[in-house]
């Protein structure tokens, strides 16, 4: 339930509202002002719309049907912003978070960083903790990673998005990254999530791969539920029958989540397909579907990558994506640099 | 396998490779010309390279790995063009096939016809033989349709694509129509698509919802394999657990398929998503990931359509997601009209 | 809807009730009388129960809420009787229909037959209309293996079952089966189901690899509709991500399709599982579940069958499932032998 | 990679084995005992047999082709039993598990942990840390329920089952009960897998509900490798696209799991069906494929459960199904009390 409250509001009137919320045990949130001030009612129990109404200030009762409550667009039609350092996702402009999959060494990290900050990307991506499948995979370089993205961060002035895979990281993660990834393996991980929210950075929320959207969406109501409204969504891609590719992107969920959720939308077009080739045509697809920004794998050597080689870009095709974003962008009334 | 044959190939060499393989019990087929003739072995069991190399007339062997060989890229490196009436599918131009999910009325058929014509479209697509899940839904006029299909065919000079449901209105429906349309449901009705493939028209092979890629090529190695090479693959979506949307629109799929096959993809944004308002997004999304084509359900009023009303295009939509198409085009390399 | 008659109801009444059906346009049925004469109104449009508890001679009305109508247990609690020669599916007595995935010869198929049929088979199974993913690969006898079938039926008295792939085919293979049987890929093939529905046999109607169990009922219900109440549903796995079985056997969609519908339910576990070894434990926990009988595949040379050997149990392990089922059968209330 | 070494092998020479292989970087592991003494080669990048074979004290070896290991049937043949106080699962008899799907109170507890013991439950579960898709949801009575289960332990002297979601909550989850359980959702949640292997107590470990066989066994390998070998295996269902049921229940995994891997399997055919009454047939299917026990949920009040209530068995219908566990043991070789 959303409920507007009169224009001409005292500060008396809303100090009784809020007060009756409270009587009643109702969980509630005060929402992003539209041109009215508005409140959130979360419990899902809350039906009677009439009684909503009857409350002290209100005018207008809006009811949210979804299971999802701050997540809904409803909550906040105008849509968030997310902010990283000097980087907006969300807005206008379109924004591509390139890097390996995952961090290797220094050399490796400050080289891919330099090539993918000239071509266009607006945050640099690597791996430090990867959940690997198997106990024998590379299982990233853990803190001395961190080190390397703070350096890379600081040399380049460009932001980092990392993953966090455990409450036991969090400090230390939450320390040198601009924005915390939340992976698909980990998507209704919820102890994470919830100390994610805390760690006072915005959180990019990877769908699981088997998640439906209203699951996505609820496990990114959890964020905003612990009062993290820096949510950005990740499209990834989604298991199927479907072998040819590693996943089956699932891109009509860009056009479907822009009308129900306020989040902003990107797609990691590598993950999903699992095969270079196909990087750049479903890059391009993602945009023109409507999304906020591409997560892209870049490596200046895929064959001797020590994870997800086979769908990396090599630097020259990373720049000739960017070249088609910058053509595709103004078809969907968007910018790109 | 491939055999390339020598450029100054004699006829009586042809004659006696030709005799050779007969000799040998191998399934054959004399290939489109590249630089050079060039003859396919069909069957799964020939692997022995070096014996096709030493075959009379050969001067290269190629080896083609897939269960599917006719449909291979392999087989047909310059990519079919399909020919209906005036309008060449496969090639620069992007092809749009547009028109209610089924043929409803004479006044319906030609309205919408003459929208979407005007508008853009190259084809007229409308069902006259509707499979339906349940015996009690509508399920299309039948020979009623199949007239009205032939008058607006006569009447606005456009083609008309519709789809077959059984051999046994295979001839009514071949006399009616451009492109006989196999049905997602029916992909793996090989009888059905042995009597399509002998019509002498070209067929539009729609996606089976739970098919692989591979079964599907395999599907259209039927129609190739009973001599109709002018086949058209349509990418209709998916069964995932996601239900949001009615299906899962695989677009990796489409940069895929043109890897590994020579036959034209389009896409259908219709009955992938099966919501009005995502069919424009899908559909810029389909040509900026390089399919040559879409085909589009357009209801000039959609409310009280007899069949799939929730995802048709008024014709205004129709109008807008064509000004997209032209503006996409040439970021991919292609022309519209 | 269901509409219980007075038991006392009069010709003349039940006239007019008739008169006011067709009067009002509503499709409707006889329904095996249980207690009391019952009606099934199809329509899905009817809603209104008041409005049928008031036409002539109705004394209970009952909603069926299932897009199916025919098909839900409420038109037949008592439950489906389907018979082929002496044999009854869906009785207290378990059924095991088993053979080759593929007649290959007549000394194949008769051998096969008198094994199977000796340690405790009912009915005989055995493909020669073989839809194949391929067109390279084994197709079946066709016309030569519909004689070898009537020659194992008359020679061993033991009723066979076949599939049907095309209305092509009907009439000849009607003629030499005594259960037609729709295999997975025809499931929504509506043109081969009214076509089946017409041949006067029970129809064997495999589940979709892909489909729902409402769109399976659904299918049933094209072959009810069209007049034939002897169907069988025969779960056969279904398509999911694990590619470790070849399909993955969905068996409690039989417990449920006990509850929701009259039709009795069988299983194949060989095609469902894809792995002979596989096929014993799952055959037994069929029964176990409610399965009122299996379809296996049997061969005498399972190496070199020309179609799914990887599948086919060896006589020996046949009648060693047969010993299993004796031992389950009272279990769960049923008789084997 | 499994070295068989000499009967009469001295401990020099194995000093000797022992030290080459760490002077190869190899990682390895003893393993248990069979007729001779064995060692297991984890490293996937170990392909050459010849070397192995001439290492000192080696007579034979076999490889491993599985991703898994540890894991695999090949390193121990004989099949793990996994110890929780005097119950012994994995052995001949069949094991059940018992209990509401949340610890709601100190009297709900104890009252169902009285009725599930008397009627044949060796463990009793109950969720205190919940995972759950909402953050609207109960989340569980957290730190008081683990004071509960520790009383119903001690109460009545049944060993508890119960869920771990966070390392935060490792030592005091550690601490209460004896079998630590890690949810479909966390299966490949890597982090809380090395926690939890460490606490020294068995793990039952639930397949993630769209995790291919594989996957899982990959993540059973995380704990084994962590040197953790008591490990209990639970198929609870996969995401399919039937929506029938809430998960497909995958029981031919169940004959695969006990060719492919030592480890116990058993199933919980409450979460799989989500629907009370399939219960009892899945979960007589599932011992009759083959299982070592069965995971159940049971309430005395389902409708006034805090979560899953309408797939809670009553008590009565659980004493039923334990009749029926008894009748079906023999007929797979197995015994129940």
């Amino acid at each position: 339930m959303i409920l507007e409250l009169q224009s001409d509001l005292t500060p008396e009137t809303k100090s009784e509202l809020l007060m009756k919320l409270r009587a009643l045990g109702w969980e509630y949130r005060e929402l992003p002002p539209t041109d009215v001030q508005r409140i959130g009612i979360l419990d899902e129990a809350v039906h009677d719309e009439e009684a909503c109404r009857r409350l002290p200030g209100v005018v207008r009762v809006l009811a949210v049907r979804s299971p999802y409550k701050l997540a809904s667009r409803e909550m906040h039609p105008a849509g968030t912003l997310v902010r990283a350092g000097d980087v907006v996702i969300g807005g206008r402009r379109i924004v591509v978070i390139a890097g390996p999959c995952a961090v290797e060494s220094r050399e490796q990290a400050l080289s891919i960083a330099r090539r993918v900050q000239q071509d266009g990307a607006a945050l640099f991506r690597g791996g430090v903790f990867k959940p690997r499948t198997s106990p024998y995979a590379f299982q990233g370089l853990g803190e001395e990673g961190l080190k390397i993205l703070a350096e890379v961060r600081q040399a380049l002035g460009i932001p980092v998005v990392t993953e966090l895979t455990s409450p036991l990281q969090a400090d230390r993660v939450g320390a040198c990254t601009d924005i915390v990834q939340i992976g698909s393996r980990n998507m209704q991980n919820f102890e994470l999530l919830k100390c994610a929210a805390h760690l006072g950075k915005p959180v990019l929320l990877k769908r699981g791969f088997a998640a439906t959207i209203d699951e996505w969406l609820l496990s990114a109501e959890y964020l905003l539920f612990e009062g993290n409204g820096q949510v950005i969504l990740c499209e990834r891609g989604i298991r199927t029958f479907e072998t040819s590719t590693r996943n089956t992107l699932d891109l009509s969920a860009v056009p479907l989540l822009k009308r129900i959720t306020h989040l902003p939308v990107i797609v990691d077009p590598s993950h999903a397909t699992g095969i270079r080739d196909l990087v750049i045509p479903m890059g391009r697809a993602a945009i023109a579907a409507g999304a906020d920004g591409l997560m892209v794998e870049v490596h200046t050597d895929p064959e001797q990558a020590l994870s997800d080689g086979m769908q990396c870009l090599f630097p020259d095709q990373f720049r000739s994506l960017m070249q088609d974003l910058r053509a595709i962008a103004p078809v969907v009334g968007r910018v790109f640099d």
